[in-house]
């Protein structure tokens, strides 16, 4: 029995299995759902045994628990893949606008609708299904070994922050090795349009506050005298941009990585279609960014500074003459490969002392960072992803990124190895929206690309950099 | 009797007079004392009456009552003046601030204590003392008539901001047509450096929104691809100033009448503490403004644009990675002779339109203005009333400028006549604040200045500009 046949004569078994995970609520953001949580993760250990995970067990962390599996290769050689995803789901509000209960799974017109059907249960549970028709087609009954060692690592705190996961991979290092890290948790450009993430934006966040007098001054009495702390905030965001739109911070573009001409061509080979793209973006009425590069650019592969809130003074209603005691703004930079968090964070702190006019005070508190993560389109696990993908789908498999992140980076960072990206959902699966929903015959793609995958890294054999 | 004599002698029945006027709480900026308030009117009619003044009534407007009265002089020829002051108060809170109750007037060390001491029902009353001392001096037994017509103007609504008062000044304009306007409603240099204001600047406010998505946008996603309303707003107001701290609307500065050198050297010599003055500015840590003028200049005589307020984004705890939907700041420019406030909001949409980059929308709302008022040193009216204060107090008066103002603008354009200012309160009075006082024997000296001003004026006669 070949890979696609099994796949889609166990598609109803699957589906069945899924819908009962679904059916558990398990939002980490929520307290009162955190006894969901461990259920899911306990209903996910019992489902991998089942499946013939020969170690399937919930691990504790400082938070939610997650769950590990794992099941070797029968060669002792053979290359070590680890497999990320998350069981936990984003809240559900607001519960009104839902066409049908978020937890309990409906099917309709080749859709499963729930909370978790793309994000991330749904991506989670077609490597079991991918697992088996791996086994199946290579020869025998399907209880012998795969062609790679399959190890899981399913978090249950990525819609909440991630908070214990950098904790766990460091704890677990050992039983996590691997050669390689295979992520399914994105989306691909289009049902009919197969594509790779090979690289997510990181993160790096700050807030400022100016503090000028100790309280509110009258205008009136005071008004050109003093410095305001608002004209010194506006000053200061003002020229975190040049003319270009670049990013005005010391030494920011230092460490960014230029798109190789190959990777601006595949880019450009997508089938964007920039006022559909501007409708989704909340009907914005341009596109704006960075000079020199196009709005897929600007959103995959270039660094930015954004400011996320700003504060201060009078903001109610009707006018009131001062000249307030403070301001305040909530900045944030995404960042790329291989830009450093810390460095751009400490140059954030350079700039705001010396964008600060005498007489007034600047503080600057931060945020835990995100690293950004790249997969390079020509590492050999990369290459191997594609072709799989490819013999799942049948058609050519360009190549995406992401603008933000998760815990990818961690993944990669302290677990050292190559990051490759196997998602099969769809920007329009209205993820952490109401109605959340799959494609169900793009989780059967996925598992059946999975399937692939092992066979052609275990081709390639253990160096997959 | 000579004026000094009579005000000495009749000091003991004014305070008696004030103290019970004081007790009134005639706070209009609180629904629950608008009954007080018009007690307030009925309280200062009665009062004017047994002074002597043959015309004495409240006058009812759209909103709280005012007082009008008038003691013709005996030459119909002789000059006609206005003059203005309000009977409310501005509230008491924080009330467990007081060291004594703000309606329980008390007498302290030459000072008496009460919400609206000295803003502003001090320097009404000194008024019917001053006349009668005028009327004692200029011979006879007191019976007889001013040498300028006296008409007084008192509204009560000054506090809560004169909302029907330019109604009033349009519907009477006939009843209070005068030859020049004398405002008692101002602070003094010092108890020790006589002064008098010869300008107030005027206020024009507007309210910016810049709005771009129609929800808030995932950072990750969108942030480096479309404008940020933030961004937007930050480079708006950064660029209302240039280096030099000046504003740069288009014409502002164009009807900016310059400080001659005579009145900068006036300035100049006022025994100015700038380091006092930043530390009553709320310890402000240095001063600011607009290169090539001293603090002094900078506050009474250029205008300026201050931002009073800007929000928009994620403005609660923590961090939140969006591209928020809006941006809103309030905005205010004090402004000087002979600026029109019509203008400069004409000039801030203008500004405001050429600075909204593409894919964002600008609103602009304005609020009543403000028109800037200014007396010149060197007119007749402006003369008399320093000669008056220099008898008053035996010592030089040196002018000063207020940096807000009130009502006085809409006097001085409605009625056409041009302002002097006899007020003797001073920066120490705490007014608007707790624990309001003012120094009795300034009182006393304000009643002998407006004695002897209308003795000036009559010299005169009625032109005044």
């Amino acid at each position: 029995m070949d890979v696609r046949d099994y796949v889609e004569s166990h598609a109803r078994e699957f589906l069945d299995d899924l819908k009962q995970w679904l059916e558990i609520p398990s939002i980490s953001a929520d307290p009162d759902r955190h006894g969901d949580v461990r259920l899911s993760a306990e209903w996910l250990t019992v489902h991998l045994r089942n499946t013939g995970f020969p170690v399937a067990e919930v691990w504790e962390t400082g938070g939610l628990p997650a769950v590990f599996a794992e099941w070797p290769a029968a060669d002792p050689g053979a290359p070590v893949v680890l497999v990320y995803g998350h069981h936990d789901v984003q809240p559900v509000e607001p519960l009104a606008e839902w066409d049908s209960p978020p937890f309990a799974p409906a099917e309709r017109d080749g859709l499963l609708l729930a909370r978790g059907a793309s994000d991330d249960k749904g991506q989670v549970l077609f490597h079991s299904l991918g697992l088996r028709a791996c086994l199946a087609a290579s020869g025998g009954d399907g209880s012998g070994s795969p062609p790679v060692t399959i190890k899981l690592i399913v978090e249950g705190e990525e819609e909440s922050g991630s908070e214990h996961f950098a904790d766990l991979l460091e704890r677990e290092r050992e039983r996590l090795a691997c050669d390689v890290i295979v992520i399914s948790d994105t989306t691909m450009w289009a049902a009919d349009v197969p594509s790779l993430c090979t690289g997510m934006r990181g993160l790096a966040e700050a807030e400022v506050t100016l503090s000028g007098p100790s309280r509110d001054l009258h205008s009136g009495s005071f008004g050109g005298g003093v410095p305001n702390p608002l004209h010194a905030m506006a000053g200061l965001l003002a020229g975190l941009h040049d003319e270009q739109g670049r990013v005005t911070l010391p030494r920011f573009y230092d460490r960014v990585l230029p798109l190789s001409f190959e990777e601006r061509e595949l880019v450009a080979r997508l089938p964007f279609d920039e006022k559909q793209w501007l409708a989704d973006a909340g009907d914005s009425g341009a596109a704006y960014g960075e000079a020199g590069f196009s709005t897929l650019e600007r959103i995959w592969a270039r660094p930015t500074a954004e400011i996320n809130g700003m504060w201060g003074g009078h903001t109610g209603a009707g006018f009131k003459t001062i000249i307030p005691r403070s301001a305040h703004a909530k900045v944030s930079f995404r960042l790329v490969a291989d830009q450093d968090p810390a460095d751009v964070l400490a140059a954030f702190r350079e700039y705001v002392q010396a964008s600060t006019p005498d007489g007034l005070q600047a503080t600057v508190t931060v945020a835990p960072a995100v690293r950004p993560s790249r997969s390079p389109i020509t590492s050999p696990a990369v290459q191997a992803g594609r072709r799989a993908m490819e013999r799942a789908f049948g058609r050519e498999v360009l190549f995406t990124k992401e603008g933000g992140s998760g815990p990818e980076a961690d993944l990669a960072d302290i677990l050292g190895r190559p990051l490759v990206f196997v998602g099969v959902g769809l920007a329009s699966d209205r993820m952490h929206a109401p109605n959340e929903r799959v494609e169900v015959s793009l989780l059967l793609r996925g598992a059946e690309a999975c399937a692939y995958l092992w066979e052609e890294l275990a081709a390639i054999g253990p160096d997959l950099r």
